[in-house]
């Protein structure tokens, strides 16, 4: 089969490799409908990931068509169409009893990562039966390869550590995938006002269509924070979530809480930042980090089947398999390209 | 009437000043029976505290009798025995609605800061039916004293942002009063295990009279790390509480925290800290902040009095009010005189 | 001035009465712009409620010109525009610190209770800085009436209470004013689907309006219930909140409950019900009863700042103040009229 | 082997059957150590539960060494020491996702009810790697037992759903295994009064030995009633927790419930119950209901493991599994016996 892997720092290849087979009574094997890129995908290619060894098929996210599944599985069968979680859950250790799926001390995030990923025509999935999802009626296919990471993600790093609640104003920094993917699910609690900044005056008019209610284009930091004040009353805002992963875009975001407030931060960080404890130790707020779990996966599914939200319409580009190195360009251009999610069609 | 007054920084003088009054109908004047001295006193001694002006009698803690009330004050009357809280709150704005007192418009932290305090013979208390209390029986005087603001400092902002649930494992940073009165508190939650971390002998030896399971000391960072992770199965701790307010002590705790981990932040810092987002940001992490709100006082004496804790072990030396400096150098020299809390006693 | 008097069981009277003035310091007198009638005040009449003396001026709801306030009122000045919140609270009891106004220990839902009430020129209103609220710019006044009672009860007592959380499937029984607002507040939370049920096709109708996905009249309790078992994959509802009162209804709600679901009552019982814990004690599931607090105002007040529902819509008649009577008539035939909610305009 | 056997209503019988084998890969087979009566046992003998079958092996509770597994199992191997859990889960469905594990689609409580229990000296565990757990260092084996059923049935079901609060007043009605259990583990979160209520006066003695602050004998309610109002201020209790099951203990509960109060129920009940809406309908309670999911066992394994309570201290009569039909025979007559929880040793 034809698959997209990783060849050593900033380099990636079609190659013909062999087709992945069950092993284990609760592995399946799913075949590819649809795939996409998400922006750990270009990290790992600048080779910023070391765990991931040269080899490795990437792709964390996806939905297909069930090929073959060992004796034990029981949620699914051949045939059956499937969403592929990013995060891989045995459904029995330490963590998987809490329902953090992020830390499964027999999973996690390893597609892509530690094992074969899904930018391939067929995927191995460990423990299929807590890794993948079937698709409900009335659930588009792009939307479903949604639910894969990013809104999950943004759902659960973002508003549900930031505790989104009616009436709140909420901002989020930084307007792509992920930040849109908060902006998105944050509406499922009705905040008052939900302000996107980034520095992309293409993103944050985009954002509009999302649901921001307010924009802030946050070149001039000072200045986006004066504006911050006068649209809450002085106080800040109630939550705030970080969807950049800089130590200047965390430090704008500790600077707008409000007393009380909260940091949700889902950005992938590489160095340290600065926490501002010296003014921060007497506000009460919150600061939370995260990898996603994908435990609110069938929730989320109830909501997109009941059309709450749009999330295929964060797919701005679109490529066959054949394409990926295509794709793959038009994503690491993602500004220029005023690119979102790019959509990977097997068929 | 007598007052400890600050007279500018590194000065501080008994003085004669007149006895405060009612001045609004939801004020009251309490003649102090005790009162005792608080880290924060030290502080705004040193100059720490430029909102502190000369003049200002010192002082948030205390229990006494009122000896006045406005027309308006409903829940006290003159001669009824009351503790002091430490935050003012007048009940009705933005965030006492939210039960926020430390944020309150006209209130929070202000006695011995913005208005006077306690370490005079008497003290003017506004919007007294929201920030006195009654001392039920059963409730020692010494007892009710550590109610004004370390016991709900260290349940609020350690113990109840840290969510410390039955079972889990806490470490606590600081085996000062503040973080005695979480190492107390907590105890209402029944974790397995708490730790206390400290670099004074005597103070950690003390603590496990107040029911710490184990103890650190912490001069060698990396080794009280690889303690931590072989008492915790090379998780890291549940929760871990910073009572001291340095970036040493700081930087420690963040390193401990296993996935899913709470650092509630109870020490004052002066700088910023460095957080280790790199590390952090994959590890489903919660910091918390905050200057207690004592919204757990009803609570916290409903413990005391059917005697979960002795909070009056927390006093280590005596004085009485003529001799406040003597006291004040007793504190000012804590872990050489072995002190935790000085009773202040005006009869 | 002119109000409308309980004038013993089945006896309603405009009648002159003399103008409130304040009392005490925390008071307020109100000049009423508008008010509305209640189910309670139809309960009232019939005698139901004995503790109503007779000559008490009805109502509980409405909004107003602050006419004249006490010295110690600090949130409201005269001539400020005000919503009169159904519940009083002192701000400072065992209860009002727990924010259980409901229960405050010198208030409550008094107002047309125990005080004289909103249905007259001017209304007396004890603890005003924690009674009344601003309107928000942005919010008619249509809308502001609504926020007295019906809003926060629907909220509190049946969205709250039920926990209703993104894509649950939600039921109410009970389409009149306070299951339309349970209809439109639940919507804040983006259940999947909420299932309206009443016995009135007019009303089902009028509730698809409001939000109501489905609609079922009961007339058939079976076929009722086998028709929701088919809309939940025979699993029954996640959330089921009671705005009727009656055994009957209570009966039907407790026979959709799926295993964890959520029973919230709101409607006002005279009677004992059967409580089928034979079949419920094994399905792990919660009923909550409630009077409204509205200590969720001020977040009703940003929800409706931003539009997020249209609560004016529920408006069916308008009166002026001096055709009272012919309101009450109107409301007294509710179904008949085809009434939600009757305005009654002062001016 | 042999086994304790239900041979019809009022029938049980010691047979030889056939030692029981992995089936499926996620299987496992235990010898039993130990195991215990419970009071539903009793009701399945009597014939109140009809979808037990003739022939089928009774016991949900137990310890012992895992004898076989199969290849799928992966948190234990053969000759680990466990405790069996009373409900099955496969960790998969959508009711074990939620940790609803009570509920789930595979499992739940089938052990000694649809499938062969426990009171055998081998029993077929399905889904082994979590309905099983590791007892760890430091717990005895009589402790071990309690914590197959008793004690997250009285945590879950009782305190937890209760939602016990430092310095709340929790009052318990019924002073069996499971009013024990929940008398145990309620101190996990210091309430400051716990009242044990029953009819048997030994009982009430022995419920101060594991902590009860209060005993009330109910034998006379209204005088029962009277009594909690005294110690409570006239406000009734925070917490009631009912481990009977009958119409007439339940009345006393509900009638004892401060505004706010939770009552959680525990009871197995056989009919209806009445619920006097008419009163509580304006006091915002919660009842819940609830059969356990066991979820919380790792938690209580760390709080056991750490001392916090001591459960053995339940086993007042011991007998070898020969003599298991002397074990019934004294649990049957256990106000008579004195009998509280019956351990039965295989060795």
């Amino acid at each position: 089969m034809k698959a997209l892997v990783y060849a050593g720092p900033g380099k990636k290849e079609v190659r013909e490799v062999e087709k992945p087979r069950v092993i284990k009574d609760d592995d399946a094997v799913v075949r590819l409908l649809k795939t996409t890129i998400c922006g750990t995908d270009l990290h790992i290619l600048k080779g910023d990931v070391p765990a991931v060894k040269e080899g490795t098929i990437l792709g964390h996210e996806g939905i297909g068509i069930v090929e073959e599944v060992g004796a034990g599985v029981s949620n699914f069968k051949v045939g059956d169409k499937v969403i592929i979680s990013c995060v891989t859950s045995c459904g029995k250790c330490y963590y998987c009893k809490k329902s953090m799926y992020a830390h499964c001390e027999d999973g996690g995030w390893i597609l892509g990562h530690l094992i074969n990923g899904t930018q391939a025509e067929y995927v191995h999935i460990p423990h299929a039966d807590n890794s993948l999802y079937h698709i409900p009626k009335g659930i588009s296919d792009d939307a479903a390869v949604m639910i894969s990471d990013i809104l999950p993600t943004g759902f659960e790093i973002g508003v549900l550590n930031g505790q989104v609640e009616p009436g709140d104003v909420v901002a989020i920094v930084g307007a792509g995938p992920i930040g849109m993917s908060a902006l998105l699910t944050s509406q499922f609690y009705s905040p008052s006002r939900i302000i996107m900044i980034d520095l992309d005056d293409n993103r944050l008019a985009e954002s509009k269509k999302f649901g921001a209610t307010d924009t802030i284009n946050s070149k001039d930091a000072e200045a986006a924070l004066a504006k911050i004040k006068e649209l809450t009353d002085g106080r800040g805002v109630d939550v705030v979530i970080e969807a950049v992963g800089f130590p200047a875009t965390f430090d704008l975001c500790q600077r707008m809480l409000s007393p009380g407030g909260r940091l949700a931060n889902v950005g992938v960080h590489g160095k340290p930042v600065d926490l501002q404890l010296q003014d921060l130790w007497i506000r009460n707020v919150k600061i939370t980090t995260g990898l996603v779990s994908t435990n609110t996966t069938p929730m989320l599914l109830k909501t997109l089947q009941s059309g709450k939200i749009q999330p295929e319409a964060l797919v701005t580009h679109r490529y066959k398999f054949d394409q990926i190195l295509d794709a793959y360009h038009t994503f690491g251009n993602a500004a220029k390209e005023k690119a979102l999610k790019i959509m990977i069609d097997f068929e």
